[in-house]
């Protein structure tokens, strides 16, 4: 697997409009997007920090992965993204060497992302996302 | 605050000598550097991820803060940090915006960084850290 760098965080939050003045106005970072995300039932709002991107992800509904996360363990950061050159071959090659994949193909994520996530038993506990940006491996 | 970029990321795991394999192995990422730092009690695994660096931390007693948070919530990613031009100045403003500091003036962390965390409590859940690599700020 060939990783560039780190393509985002993903932090949990209550809400939203509580964090975002905590990331801006003590942080001195810049919300440049917030986004709904139906299918993952999130509002996420984003942040660029160098080459990383800050993804604040606020639940939706109480089914809300997010919301579950939250509840469990409180606020915090809820996975961290790499960015490789191809998601699907990645997946292939993690696979093979055993690891368990959440996705078995890639599919759309925030900003148009393709994405799939490793399972934490597989990653000492990281909820892991590949993503590509200007990704090669479009939907078969 | 002025933020360049996420200097690292500090992931807790019970055992390097079984983290090390999985971030090498199925990351492809190289570990550069492993350090004990005794005033922590902790044991760190580095390794370079575009900008930013993984700092895997391994708890060296029971009574390390990292063994305490892998018996509370299991492995995982442990805290963000940031990197600034200078730690004290950031602390300064911080304070003077009510964020709780955890530490009150910068101090020595891995690879000689100067370093200061912010308190969860005011950080949306997220143990914060500020350091400063080629840094202004040598104590005082």
């Amino acid at each position: 697997m060939k990783i560039s760098h780190i393509e985002h965080l993903g932090i949990a939050v209550k809400s939203l409009e509580e964090a975002i003045p905590y990331y801006e106005e003590i942080l001195g970072l810049k919300c440049y997007n917030v986004e709904e995300i139906a299918d993952q039932k999130v509002k996420t709002a984003f942040f660029k920090v160098g080459q990383t991107k800050i993804e604040l992800l606020e639940p939706t509904c109480p089914e809300s992965t997010i919301a579950g996360f939250i509840e469990k363990r409180g606020e915090g950061i809820h996975h961290i993204a790499y960015a490789v050159e191809d998601v699907a071959e990645c997946l292939a090659e993690a696979e093979a060497k055993e690891v368990r994949l959440i996705d078995k193909a890639p599919r759309k994520g925030a900003e148009g992302l393709n994405i799939a996530f490793l399972h934490p038993k597989s990653t000492k506990g990281v909820l892991t996302e590949l993503c590509c940006p200007g990704c090669k491996c479009e939907e078969e």
